[in-house]
């Protein structure tokens, strides 16, 4: 049975689908069976385990974990479609989403990605079908943001040829590892690789930690990190090591190998750079948490948006009659901008795995554009993830009591997408070296400088501070280039206008950083302490620059739109994005007279007007997200 | 084993322990044993109801339920100690506490506010023994802000002397009633009154739904409302009434009786008022949620702010080592307003709780102070639930991975905390509440007026608000008093300024919130319509209101501080909370001309200077919340 969709709401769905994987977006939304992969949200931790565990066989038999993988070892090789359809089974249990992301995107993908064709004919025919079941094992108690210090290590001893993988204290435990506690047979394991007495950094080894029937291996000590807010259906646990031996192929060595005498080699000299290397061959990760939290703040959405054009409260003087949630200003507020916010993210989204695909499809990558796509990475996840939290509370608010119930979903998908504003990179370390990156042309990205080094090296660009392309970059430049006269002049809703502030408000953020790292770069100065002071400052440059990407996406999501009423729709979402990301930055743009006062208050009141004018379209707004009504699985969204 | 705190924390904690209910603070904290009061967070849902049943009866001999009933009932008549108890045992698991409160304040409170001296003789003792357990069943399926116009009816039969109680469809369901589900034998039920064809309005009616043997009796339907997002340990449950007939002595009769003909009279004549009235002798249970969140808050910034001096990330270039979070700018910008926020909500709540006892523990109550009252516990109740909500969020997220853990505390306060931002009524309605209140000099508040009649009364005081006494007042006006010159002359840190500038904010925004009234006020204007249209500036009018009666508390208990090194380090907190509070609202205040451009610049420098010098003292700063060690039981906070 197909669903009936407002004709607005169809269009605007076909525009949130995107041009080169709506083909996919179709398949999945009239094949998947969303219902089916929602447990009762009463389970155990052990039953939603099991469930998970169940399931997570069940889908290895579809197409949806092949996608990243070449066809040789039974992949598609589309990492577009890989990136789509994790996605879209972000509609699906979380739990379920994470523990498959483990197995085909941490797990295989470091497999693939940082092995070699060794490694891939051995491991990864096995790794698609779900036959191997493994973990991604990085974090350690100690160390989770500088994973670059971890403590494990992998001495490398010529007599045997093997590795001795240790832990050498508590502190070095691998924690919080999914898919540790029960079911994973082998681990990649990061660890400080040391052959003939020398420090090569952090490598990854692929390690058995338990054989055939599940039994833990000697010499690995799992412990089970029990429950947690969320995700209860992953099994999180520590892995310590106690001198294991890994054969010298366990290895994972395509960017450093270790010969049978314990030669080191690698194609990459810098220690520092072949690790952020590594890192960035696994960017995907980040990109799919991105994506997966957009899917749970849209379901989260459709959900109260329906709730709010349903549920009646307080009567209206003039005709007694009781007032639909929706048409209280406030509930319109806390909603609508949020709508368009998710519009804007989705279209970002849409071009980050556009660019994913472009630059991680080809055989030599260009390293430039590679560090872009980690910074528009780094900093989508971050603003995607707190987006996500924040709106998804928003909207357990918004249905007050009905929405604590689990039954309404909405406590689920909230517990469940906490985490992602920590996992794959804290949100606030991410800022951070988006910041860093763009301070120093990507220069300083992935550890070539230090603190000390960047903060010279910014200084010494100040003034100068490139803004980044995005795809959208030649209609922005038209748009921008036909704004007349004074900002003051202009209407607020000039398109052209919001562009040139939004860029406006990145080079000067970037600009004035850079000018406040030249104290840090006198000599004798403590650069960190220089850096450090000037955080709040580093967050709102990254900030305001991942706020021009996402514009400028929607902006070409607009362009593209080939149906005149949805382009008009999206035009005013568009218009309450931009006015509601003003209003909440307001102290900054008036204090450097970006908004007159005057102009400020009428950004409060564009807000409030746009909401009224986007008010009758709500149902097709959030028809526009793509979700079918029978996914949503919410006590608050009867059958129709 | 009493624990060593420091001398500033212990300085501190004596402060915000106040004076009145000093003595029961420090025995609480003596005797307590919170350790034994927190369940297995893995414990299913039946299993924790369970739990929390057995530790109710045990709670039921300790003097915590028996302070807000009078000593002929097994209580020990003290308001204030009630309230403060409660907030005490908001330490221990939430669950057990929201239970304690169905049981003691709620429906023990229902029947000894709206009930007569028969009642109370009949049941009180038995309630406070907790040998009947009961629940309180206001809210409504399809109405729950707006309970004036729930549905279900209590008609009286005159021929037998009874009320019929019927639930007349499915939307008027009593719903997420605590206790219905599982334990409660008797239901105070809020129902309309009809006698000889008449309507009184909301009443409530005391009405057994269970036989000693816990069956449900006929007549009665009981559903189990299941899996909330937190909470679990209390089995919300909805009840329906098939005519079920209620003797006519089980109406809870103090504010509108019932006579055997059917004759109904009433002390208060206007049947809103009345309501309200009735309502507004339940008041206590909203100033027990706010303390409850602001106990919840300290314990997850206690955790947060320990876990932040211990953890270590990142090296500083200088010298290798490894930084201590609570170093990093951004880190002590996460935390250290939120401590100085909940310093300011603890006077603010240890305030509002002398209040409350003052005026509820005097025979004859004035209604400007009982109104008064209501609107501080409504406006406290938003602020600091919106609070608790927010900063546990922001210490999970400051805690990483490990924050996600159970073991961690942090997802059960959490997810416990979060529906406090709805029941006890929901916090947008309520500072709606508060905004009327204020307009109409307290004449609308509870009733009297409807939008209209508000918008008519608000529109005619244009220009003369008045700012509401608080018991600093004194103290206040001299501060202020003293303060020479223009606002950009004055040092930053000035508190006289500060109290000027919160009290001048506050009364501009209901100023021009009046002014806006006037347009609604106009012949043929929709008074609904143009009070919606300014609901943006109506909550943020009732925000300043709260915001100025919170920093007034807060300069009060500083004044009251004895210990002088406490007593300067109270005042930087208090600066914190000021900038942080002007910092978040900089747009309004420069739109406004409230800070010039460069004094704004200013204001974001201070929150960060001010972050750095109390950084040293951060352990005494959460010492000072008085929660010990032990009660902590964190696996972020190791024993010592």
């Amino acid at each position: 049975m197909t669903e009936e969709l407002t004709p607005l709401g169809a269009a605007l769905r076909d525009a949130l689908d995107g041009r080169r994987w709506a083909w996919l977006r179709r398949q999945i939304r009239s094949e998947l069976d969303v219902p089916r992969l929602l447990p009762d949200p009463g389970l155990s931790m052990e039953q939603h385990r099991a469930w998970v565990s169940d399931h997570l066989r069940d889908l290895a038999a579809t197409p949806h974990p092949k996608y990243s993988f070449p066809e040789r070892y039974g992949g598609s090789g589309d990492l577009g479609a890989s990136a789509v359809s994790f996605e879209m089974l972000g509609h699906a249990d979380l739990s379920l989403l994470i523990k498959c992301g483990v197995q085909w995107g941490l797990f295989g993908g470091a497999v693939y990605n940082l092995g070699t064709r060794a490694h891939h004919e051995e491991y990864l025919t096995r790794i698609v079908s779900g036959e191997l079941p493994g973990c991604f094992a990085m974090t350690e108690v100690d160390h989770g943001s500088d994973v670059q210090h971890l403590e494990t290590t992998a001495t490398y001893d010529e007599c045997s040829g093997e590795f001795v993988l240790h832990t050498p204290g508590a502190g070095a435990r691998k924690t919080y590892i999914g898919g540790a506690a029960c079911d994973a047979r082998m681990a990649v394991v990061f660890a400080q690789l040391e052959t003939r007495g020398e420090q090569h950094g952090v490598h990854a080894l692929l390690v058995p930690v338990r054989d055939e029937q599940g039994a833990v291996l000697a010499g690995v000590e799992v412990a089970d990190n029990g429950v947690k807010a969320g995700l209860n259906g992953v099994d999180n646990g520590t892995l310590a090591f106690d001198h294991v031996r890994v054969p010298r192929k366990g290895l994972l060595s395509h960017y450093g190998d270790v010969a049978a005498d314990g030669t080191y080699s690698s194609p990459i000299e810098n220690p520092d750079r072949r690790f952020f290397t590594m890192l960035g061959a696994l960017v995907r990760g980040r990109i799919s948490i991105g994506g997966a939290a957009g899917s749970a703040t849209r379901t989260a959405l459709s959900i109260a948006v329906r709730y709010g054009l349903q549920r009646r409260q307080f009567t209206r003087p003039a005709d007694r009659a009781e007032v639909v949630l929706l048409d209280y200003l406030t509930h319109q507020r806390t909603l609508l901008p949020r709508v368009a916010t998710s519009y804007a993210l989705a279209f970002a989204q849409d071009r980050l795995v556009g660019r994913l695909h472009d630059v991680q499809s080809t055989e030599k990558r260009d390293q430039r554009l590679q560090r872009e796509l980690e910074t528009r990475a780094a900093g989508l996840k971050a603003v995607a993830t707190w987006h996500a939290t924040q709106t998804i509370q928003a909207c357990r608010e918004a249905c007050g009591g009905a929405g604590y119930m689990a039954g309404s979903r909405l406590p689920t998908l909230r517990a469940d997408t906490d985490v992602f504003t920590t996992f794959e990179g804290d949100n606030t370390v991410l800022l951070q070296l988006v910041a860093k990156g763009l301070l120093t042309h990507y220069r300083a990205m992935w550890g070539d400088l230090d603190t000390l080094g960047m903060v010279q090296f910014a200084a010494r660009q100040f003034g100068g501070t490139a803004i980044e392309r995005t795809a959208a970059r030649g209609l922005v430049q038209r748009l921008v280039d036909a704004v007349p006269g004074r900002d003051d002049d202009l209407p607020l809703l000039d398109r052209g206008w919001h562009l040139r502030l939004f860029e406006d408000r990145e080079r000067h953020l970037l600009d004035t950083l850079a000018q406040r790292m030249r104290a840090g770069a006198e000599p004798g100065a403590d650069a960190w302490q220089v850096f450090n002071q000037a955080q709040d400052h580093v967050l709102h440059a990254a900030r305001a620059h991942v706020d021009r990407v996402v514009l400028e996406a929607f902006v070409d999501g607009i362009a593209e739109c080939p149906d005149p009423r949805a382009q008009e729709v999206l035009s005013r979402l568009c218009d309450l994005h931009v006015m509601a990301n003003l209003e909440a930055d307001k102290g900054w743009l008036l204090q450097h007279d970006r908004l007159s006062p005057g102009r400020a208050k009428a950004v409060t009141a564009q807000v409030n007007q746009l909401c009224e004018q986007l008010r009758p379209d709500a149902l097709a707004l959030v028809e526009g997200f793509g979700i079918p009504r029978a996914w949503l699985c919410s006590s608050l969204v009867p059958d129709p």
